[in-house]
């Protein structure tokens, strides 16, 4: 299975994620994590813009052929929200995947469950922690309950 | 035509848009706008949750049959971005017509230009002003130039 | 908004569901519900069988003729599970929906909550009277609170 | 090719298809059979709830991104009915898979024919035993009749 | 609901579930049924060409604008097979509503149930004669039983 | 049936062919054709550009709301190429019909014949005159052999 | 790519192309092409039936599973219509690769041209023998010109 | 990744990016780009014609074979126009990759921008040499800045 890894880079989240899946039988996808590339790709490689909105729109619309191949061809969306900025491209990938029928889990923290209750109840689950993420993934490729609740049964 | 007016509830936006578009052949829908109607309607319907998060997960995708289905069937959609709160439904939104091809046009303040330059570049147009995009619509149905700039010519 | 009533046909949840939507802007449709009809269609028309497999396929297969069709086209699905019978051809028809991306509420009493967790978690909402469905579409086409809960607020 | 193999849990039918099929070229998928893990996997990893309603909705919701996904991608499906229990979920996925386009093939005991008739009538064959399953998907894949009637001729 | 009229063009047929269905709430469409006309279009309108191969491909190329827009458009085809010809046409028609999900009934004699098995096998129903297709019909929309069956019950 | 006349915009090509088919039961779209218009009209709704590039960028995106919307919901679609200029938008219209199964009929001097072997290839039909294209739709529609051919039989 | 090769089975045309492609970068595929086998397929696996047309229902849908995986997943399909029989299937299978847009090549006799002039219509290419479809398909796969041509040039 | 480089076929742009892009995880393809045997290929391999029409036809159809099937396969494409010719086929290839929601990058000079200004709308990006070409695909694919702007930042 195909994993893509949306929202916030400024934490280490993905690397948690895919460092505890290794074993596991997927792949991971992500848009590139390094910020002052993703703002830069654009003019850098197809010429300088004076005007800034036109700079984040070569940028912008160059990483968008990364993410959005990649996010069609992936069979999960793992979409997170920080605690910090506006992440409104998550919340546009997350409609984007919805929109295509593909599943998505939503990781972020409590303060946002209110204002995220659309982007959540579109979602297939909506885990807390970088951990609970490895857990359902590992539950949906092999399915293996976590070790903490293996006994819990019906 | 039809066109979806997403995102921004607080000011009154969609009435500026749909009474100066009187008289276009086009028809306008919209989410439910009533702030406390859209939070509330899923536990006053459905049942009472003691769970915040539940409570507005069933508002959340009760507001869902409406708003998808109507973003689904219109021909373009108009996404908003007011000044204040997260708005990721709106983000939401737009993910969910560029996925299926529907296009859609800001409507956002400059301060918001670098964050929401992903939503941006897969839009087909971006606007400051509500007058914008109605203008931006009577063009796109009769060709109508603004009165402002009908002599403009290459 | 068209409207499919899906299930059931045993006691008349649609006529209380129709009757009270009157004046709502939306038609509804729904299979056969004379069961003898809706056994029998297909030998009475296309000639008889000897073999009751075959008489249910005749039948099956014509009726299904007109409900896929109209489900195809509706932009909302009420699946309805009554007290009685395995009604596998309602979970069949959530599932048809799930698939094209046709939101759907479940309409079914308590003790189905565990053996239809599959069925109402694809589900938009789920109720369990005739009276919360019309509410519900109500409040979808219109915008409209419940009578009895029109001041709650966040 | 790719076979799904939906419905009943409580049998090793499964197991009798993927031994049988040794050797053919295919491979098998199938949702998690664990009854206990499948009803608890929502809560073990993304939280108790006090509620039975939404314990069984965090589980529904987790096994669908497997059952989806996996029923998405497979060129056929098996949707077997056991002789015990509901199984709406069997007839979910039946009616997921004929919106699709996915060719099913259903598996029950003849007492279920008359309720399964809309099911049946989506499908393209009906087997009552595992073994005809196996012989109708090594005849699909190598066009191998079974040998007890190999000889048969027109 | 729309029918679509496919194949044979050398009876009445059409005119018959046409006049028959007078009241029912449904519309019907055909391709072109005048043979000359639809064999020559292509030449008389485009240009006159020395080779019968292209003289055939521009009314086929021609005829296919209106019968594939109409066809995609149905939700219902009915594909006639006549005593006579190849009627290969209506063999291909059949196929395309097959792979776009539109469901057919199929109307021939009996001497071709054997040629046309693939054919009726993806069809909803079998006819013999055009009395069965407007009986079929008035189930379809109105759930009306044939009078000669009406007390017909399980 | 809605027909979209596609590209050339300096002959009147266009108003020949609505004119002739007074009386057909189809309608008729066509992107914006006042050239300054078309050219201006996204910096004179959404601000000036100082750099021609993104001047034509803002025009060209707002035209597209237009002209693709229209494209998508035509049941066929005719492709002018006039003796001048690149025009390359006409074939770009004819790949997006093409990719979307819209049959399309190209318009075009035998001038062009090479030079549109692919665009002609994937069409329908090729006419020379405005004419033609009258006469094909009325064939179309109402299977009227063009008069100076009426006779013409196999 | 995937080469789906439909139609008549009482020649080996296929084996022909089979032979003559080794060593082209292409798999091929096709229906069962023992007839035995495929008429009696249905009932030898899934039971006998006493009425021949039910006996062909189980063997024609049976083939359908593998049939129409095998052209769904096609790139390219060849169409073969032979010198006898009515050969619905093969006008059935080119109908059915027409609406998913898989390209496909006819090969038949010039006695059938007129008969398949629809059919021919919606092919890419038309040939009389075996093999031209081969060096159709290594010009397809690798630009090779046939050496009887090869110096051939505009 | 799968790149397909469609257009212009007089200079080597395409050999360019292939060696510079050896030990990037993508692989390209493209339409036959002997000009002699894309123009002659039909008739070589399908039969002579005498009408120059019928000798395109006959090539651009066997043509668009490859070329729609690798278009549509492709991830990304790359559309290239060079400074000669009408180029119709680069366009509608443009064309039918927007249709399909496949990104592009089109590569072309300055003289050509306002010509091309709907074809650049709805590309991701436009470049103007093929080294631009071969540091957005690196980019793309590794997240790798190009050299001479590796320290940009915002």
């Amino acid at each position: 299975m195909q994993v893509y890894l949306s929202g916030e880079i400024h934490t280490d989240w993905r690397e948690q994620i895919i460092a505890a899946c290794e074993g596991l039988d997927m792949s991971f996808s992500a848009p590139v994590t390094d910020h002052a590339a993703s703002d830069d790709c654009g003019v850098a490689i197809l010429g300088e813009e004076p005007d800034k909105f036109w700079h984040d729109r070569k940028g912008a619309q160059l990483n968008a052929i990364r993410t959005q191949t990649l996010l069609k061809s992936a069979d999960i969306a793992i979409v997170r929200f920080g605690e910090k900025y506006k992440q409104w491209n998550a919340a546009f990938d997350a409609g984007y995947a919805a929109a295509l029928g593909i599943p998505y889990i939503t990781l972020h923290p409590a303060e946002h469950d209110h204002a995220l209750k659309e982007v959540d109840g579109s979602a297939n689950a909506m885990a807390r922690e970088p951990e609970q993420v490895v857990e359902a993934l590992a539950y949906i490729i092999n399915g293996t309950m976590p070790t903490r609740h293996a006994n819990a049964a019906e």
